[in-house]
């Protein structure tokens, strides 16, 4: 961390930041120029309050130059995080898909495309039982309902289920839940993330659609510092001025994240792009972009198709999906 | 909601389409060209989800004309509502200035600064109790003993008191709280929104910082859905690509909101620019765009600036910016 | 500008960057610690590209705390520049307003608006001669003609004249324009920007639609550094994900730029909102955040509307918004 | 187009309107409701100014249904327009890799870099002669000598050269160039377009930082109004919050604009990361999301790499990323 002072600061504030910097267990070491002085802080910053210092009245500036992520960080932890899921693994240099629709309608909706994506391939079932829905009078999901039938689907094909909590008070219903989504929306919801910490399921944590990779790895770091570690990254799309997709799929996230951190890193075409033609190339760049799975919207009954979002894509689509992930995945994966 | 159609859409699916149409009550207009065929639906599509129609094979597009909110809507109820708060009227026409410190501290730190801010005509006292926080390793707040020194001051003072909640296993520790905050990070916290509806408190909604202002709107929507009428909407700035100021403070949304709602809004300056420095033009400028009101972060001890965040401004600035205030209402209020 | 070096660098690498640090006359301090060592370089350097040391293989990154702009720097040029206009100065404590039409359509539009915004008390007149149209297929402008039109209703009423350039071609055409705009698209058209420094015409600068302030600043030095200090700031609203407004005014501008620079800074809130109805309250909410004069549309035939975009305000309402401004003014200039 | 009324429009006002629009050669069928009234409009209606419409009185909101752009639109040009430029065919089905130094500094720099590309497999040479900086200070390229450097380099490869304009004043430089290059910066430089579309020359048009597709769209527009078809669009990021990356890299917009419009697309992942470890995962991407091509940075001098900025690779890097590419194309062309 580099503080920035103002020109000719007084004399006694400096004395008396310097002590609270060493008292914190920082060394300091003052550059003192003509026009400005530069204080670097060496040692553990992480739990720094950047802005206490900012509102100090003699710093001009504080920048941060080490990452305020411990747990999630890869400097400290090199290997790679592996997640098993038994029918796989997740950030073990497999690739993993998950899929699903969109939200739970009804027992053979739900067993029909687990099935179906079985067939296909994918490796664990999605399907929204709490729906998080900008209007209140739009479908809010069948709730504890929609996971019973997610564990009917799960008995008959073996899939692994993921699906999504929306608030805490819902947590017990997730005793027999694979692996626990957080939405975007709750990516910041961090009386959830620490809950969420003191369990031992894995964690599918999706990016908020305006948070940046380092607010998404402080979240994540939310959950392992209550001693879950098992936590899977999502990538879904941020807001952007664009209009002609929903959200704009940042897909440099995932080298750059790679680099961060240990933990794996997952992408959703579906949601981020928010139309089914724009599924499977997404799918592939993101594949292609070295991410460890992903995790696709798949809509069983083109009948039926009024309720399923326009992200959603059918059991054919998604099996060429599958086969055309499959055959670019042995050369992805030397790069 | 205007409804484009492909090309030579088939029959079959056509007629279903309008059945559907019209098993909802709506009636439907069809437009037919050489190029293309344009449905309009006339009625009440506040609760057609927009996305269901988009997904049907035959549609190209889909276009919502109607607002989709209803009880917030001013269309629907012309009059301003206006809530009462004991010591002033948010929302009738007079201005309220809501102040106090980022976080509760102390019993001395709490009580001073509504002494003081009461003194400079502040007419309600903030404070945080429960703190939501980037990183893990941060001040998280006091908590419930937080909200009980808040009590204290009120009862000092006389000032109502707005404190932010977090999750709705906090809500048993509101009751006295006079006006309940969700912060930016929970406006589409649905759970946590449906349950305020079902409150009588006054409800403080701040605007994510990567909302737009019909999804602000959806929000109330699901609060006054639940019969709760009194919510105040609260704009503190969204996140763009601008790095002076931590979010970009969007006082058009004050002429915008007022043209759409009847529901009260006012601005925080201070956490929409993050520095000190600008939270009296800010300040003026929200109250030369029309706003009912501010939120203004108070801090009230240099000595201890360490705990306060460099948005926050000192009992004499604020003092200075309440009687800047108060002379340009008068000017501002004809127009 | 501190520099980070990552662990272990190499001994002769880092001589060499150390020489060519010392070889642009800059002091280096080295802070060594157990797990990076930080430069902190002291002196000018403002011509140190920063991505050059970011390229560097023993660098782990580069962080600017000097501003990289000079000329437009208060901290070496503390007074406000002000210029003269003949009708009024601009940047001196005064409020000027230009108005004008959108696009000059003929000669007795021109004049009678002129008239029109000088009764009213506007100190300059404003109207588009070439115009930067998104669609090729939209009306471009009167071109040369437009200008000899504006130089008429100069004429007639003694209105100084803006007008914006598009193209360093079209100098010729500006000698008898009093200040020449520079359009928020040609914001960074640097070749255009370099050829404006060396006339002596007073440049309105406007703010592109996706550049920081930082980045306004530098395009307004390419000017000074040409030897043209007589630049004028103009926030204009940046694009964001909101959609309610044709842009964001970004109002906070106003002070951030007031602190950084000597510059005067006016606001415009006809294309910033796209909306007329909006154009009041923002008009007010700029003045009361300390600009220094406004840039507004005005048009003058309502039966030719069709001529003139939604954001456009009649005769009656800017001479009620100039009313309100010069009621609003006294209170505002005192803070 | 379609455009929704105020309750109860005037009369005459509606008649004056509908008048308009028949002048036009537009078919107007009314949808009369209770509460609304909506004109759809069928015809061609390129055009038409949404912004003229929408300023009436009568009128509450005007939707454009049809794209703005005809000689850009795939709906009246199906076949993918393939420009040939002698080694080889962009937009034909083939890829095609133009790589070269950020700018040309010698002959040897750019002669070396040039052989060393060609061996690896580029197609064709990019290099920067006259450069865009945001400092007035920095580095401004060789100019007219860069220009002929490059074509030495071209005589001795045989590779097409790639080279950016900043102004049409420089236009007569750009005779035996094969590509003229528009930068991000001047992608709405309208009257630089015009020009342009008055040439021979194949134009490769960057995406602007804050544009939409359908601005890039309207851009390209302009050219080919003019008479020049042979446009390829280039994506290179986009502005948005996240600050990892200097921009977000949009892949989502290459399937996107492959449906929207017959022109070749391709993705420049050196300017849009701004990091060189993050152009060979972002290339693979942009492959399998299927872009017809890629630009790519060089630089050759690892002594020198001072002058490059930190996106660039070196020929090694380059090498190993053609080898990536072709492995993955022959999956990624199936789909």
């Amino acid at each position: 961390m580099v503080v920035l002072l103002k020109q000719n600061p007084n004399k006694k504030q400096l004395d008396n930041l310097m002590d609270w910097l060493h008292s914190l267990g920082l060394s300091v070491h003052c550059s003192q120029g003509e026009q400005q002085t530069i204080l670097g802080l060496v040692g553990d910053t992480s739990s720094v309050d950047i802005d206490l210092i900012k509102a100090l009245d003699i710093v001009e500036d504080v920048k941060r130059i080490q990452e305020p992520f411990k747990n999630a960080n890869r400097k400290f932890h090199p290997d790679n995080t592996v997640i098993d899921i038994g029918t796989g693994r997740i950030g073990g240099g497999d690739f993993q898909v998950i899929a699903g629709p969109c939200s739970v309608e009804s027992e053979s909706q739900i067993c029909e495309i687990a099935k179906s994506v079985k067939a296909s391939g994918a490796s664990m079932l999605r399907g929204g039982a709490f729906k998080p829905r900008t209007s209140p009078y739009a479908f809010q999901g069948m709730r504890a309902e929609g996971i019973r039938l997610l564990l009917e689907a799960k008995e008959l094909t073996g899939l692994p289920i993921v699906t999504e909590i929306m608030d805490l008070s819902q947590l017990s219903l997730f005793e027999q839940v694979d692996i626990i989504q957080v939405g975007a929306r709750n990516m910041q919801n961090f009386e959830l993330l620490k809950e969420l910490g003191k369990t031992n399921k894995p964690i599918l944590l999706k990016r908020g659609l305006a948070n940046t990779l380092e607010e998404l790895l402080m979240s994540a770091e939310y959950i392992m510092a209550g001693g879950n570690e098992r936590v899977i990254l999502c990538e879904r799309g941020i807001r952007t001025f664009e209009t002609m997709t929903r959200n704009t799929l940042d897909l440099s996230a995932i080298p750059v994240l790679k680099n961060l951190t240990h933990l794996p890193i997952i992408v959703d075409p579906s949601h981020a792009t928010g139309k089914s033609s724009l599924v499977l190339p997404m799918a592939l760049a993101a594949a292609a972009a070295g991410a460890d799975g992903l995790i696709i919207e798949v809509h069983n009954d083109p009948q039926h198709a009024l309720c399923d979002g326009p992200q959603s894509i059918t059991p054919d689509a998604f099996d060429t999906l599958m086969g055309a992930v499959k055959s670019i995945l042995p050369v992805c994966m030397k790069y």
